[in-house]
């Protein structure tokens, strides 16, 4: 078994190289791998000086750069050439390491990977994907559930769409170890006339693929349900979507606190409950899936959270490893292929609308 | 102080006749107004019976068909030209009554509606706006928040969404009592620059609008914060926004039942929770803010939930009443004209792109 090369932004995330060097340290800990990180030589020198045990499996790539947070995608290769985000980038390029992983700026990390690593071919659209917990746990193997596109386009052609579902459902398989992931388009309506031409022809294409276990048109009351694997969707609604369930999220456990600072006899209620808090903190734990996956690119690039500890970082890692080894990439490519020559059947219409 | 008259599709809705003619009733009991109320007259006549108090307020118009919940909203016109709904916005449409009210199919309203009713001039799309409780009952006069468009059109033009937000600020003022409601525009990011050209041109012109007062660009994510009075959105994007909010407050009643029947320990700290529960629930108690106007018509059309009770009704009803009262249309006409005199100013390009 040969060992896996991953590039890490060494620099990205709200708790800086601190967490990452952690995190990086931890994943080498556990498993036969190299790390490429990319950022300040001293000051990641200074870190990785608390973990001797791990140091050999880690080159440092130095960056003296790095982006802020509120940086504006645009301005990144301008004003930040020598970043740690966009040399961890390069690094993958070349072919150096097999994945990235950076818990930087969003926009930045899809901006450097579409600009630095190669897409895959004939798919003209990459994908942000996120990760997020349903309230099913009983009849999914998987209690997460994958959304797609959220953010790395403003709205996409009906065959970008069809890529996109291809991309989810191949990680999704990777990932989650579910075989045939059920797939759904967000939509207006449950009916499959709904939500104008490009959706009627987008669900009409999903449901004649035999490669993909199509739900139907799901709505955004049914997210939070857990009904499917994979959701379909274009960026601007996709990031609706997954706000909308942070603000809901925030806003309950702005009122749990609200409750134990209001009453005594809440607080003494919050207090009973906090077992099972607990539990669904747990499951809704963003620390615990790693990272969003960057999809249709030549290497596989996930974005952690900004709020990463050395815990996600680690798990981020194990993914991209996972990731790696089971050839997620390769296989995507075979099903993108496989639609394609497809797709020249008399039954679809000829391809239109590329950008290329 | 003149007597209004309001036409109510007496057989809409999953609580059938019975709940709307209560709630019917109540409002009568209440103001001095008169319904024309729609339906089955035999029906209807037999659960008047039980009100007789309040009989001479209300004339029956016989439509011996109701218009199925799942009906396909393009079949009503052939299918139930004789349906309690049509009939309802006819009587509205030749000036019999102030406003519609109905807890009936939704698509089947918004057509009905657009059909019968006459738009206001210069306003070309109507919208399906929801008004939805915020977590902000600390620094808002109103904790309700005004969304729109929620799914009466899929997307629309640049100058359709300026008149959305025109229509909203005129609701707002008149149901909140708020004076200068504060307008946000959705998007998939709070930067002037986001979501596309389309976006950015919309900030831009509702930045320059001595009548809104606008906050800016709003995140899925600030929703439930209710950091605005009335969000700006189109059909897709503001159906998916609603109906995820909606999903998500299920998934966490769902979470309660769960922990009630789960264990002994949760069971006793739900129980004592009960009192902010039912706080909670009475604040996000759609029963409370009377339905969901569409706007852009010559009339005020109220959409009430399919699953109203009496209270509902009544709520609906007194809502539209107050709208007559307080010259809702007049109001509205006059900040859209204003707007479109101003916008042949060398400040904004020519208007484009209407489908007239």
């Amino acid at each position: 078994m040969r060992t896996y090369r991953i590039a890490v932004d060494g620099m990205g995330g709200d708790n800086g190289p601190k967490a990452v060097v952690e995190g990086v340290c931890r994943a080498c800990e556990a498993g036969d791998l190299e790390i490429l990180l990319a950022g300040d030589q001293e000051i990641l020198e200074a870190e990785l000086a608390r973990f001797p045990k791990v140091r050999q499996h880690i080159e440092i790539i130095h960056a003296p750069q790095s982006i802020p947070m509120d940086a504006k995608p645009k301005e990144i290769f301008d004003k930040y050439p020598d970043s740690s985000m966009i040399k961890a980038a390069e690094i993958v390029s070349t072919g150096q390491a097999d994945a990235l992983i950076s818990a930087g700026n969003t926009g930045a990390l899809i901006l450097a990977s579409a600009q630095k690593i190669p897409r895959i071919k004939t798919v003209h659209r990459t994908a942000l994907a996120a990760v997020y917990p349903t309230s099913n746990q009983l009849n999914r193997k998987d209690i997460f559930c994958l959304i797609l596109d959220v953010g790395a386009n403003i709205t996409v052609d009906r065959d970008h769409m069809i890529h996109f579902a291809l991309m989810g459902n191949a990680y999704a398989q990777k990932v989650t170890g579910i075989e045939r992931p059920l797939v759904g388009l967000l939509n207006m309506g449950s009916e499959n006339n709904k939500g104008g031409p490009k959706y009627v022809e987008v669900n009409r294409i999903l449901e004649s693929l035999p490669q993909i276990n199509f739900y139907g048109n799901i709505e955004g009351s049914d997210l939070m349900k857990g009904v499917v694997d994979v959701v379909v969707t274009e960026g601007f609604k996709g990031n609706i979507a997954v706000k909308t369930m942070e603000g809901m999220a925030e806003a309950a456990m702005g009122l749990g606190r609200l409750a134990f600072q209001k009453k005594l006899i809440w607080k003494l209620g919050m207090m009973l409950l906090s077992g099972g808090i607990r539990k669904v903190k747990k499951i809704s734990d963003y620390q615990e899936y790693g990272g969003a996956p960057i999809l249709g690119l030549e290497k596989l690039v996930l974005k952690c959270h900004g709020r990463s500890t050395p815990r996600a970082i680690d798990n981020a890692i194990k993914l991209a490893v996972k990731c790696a080894r089971d050839d997620l990439v390769a296989n995507t490519k075979e099903a993108i292929n496989a639609f394609e020559q497809e797709f020249t059947h008399p039954d679809y219409d000829h391809i239109t609308g590329y950008d290329t």
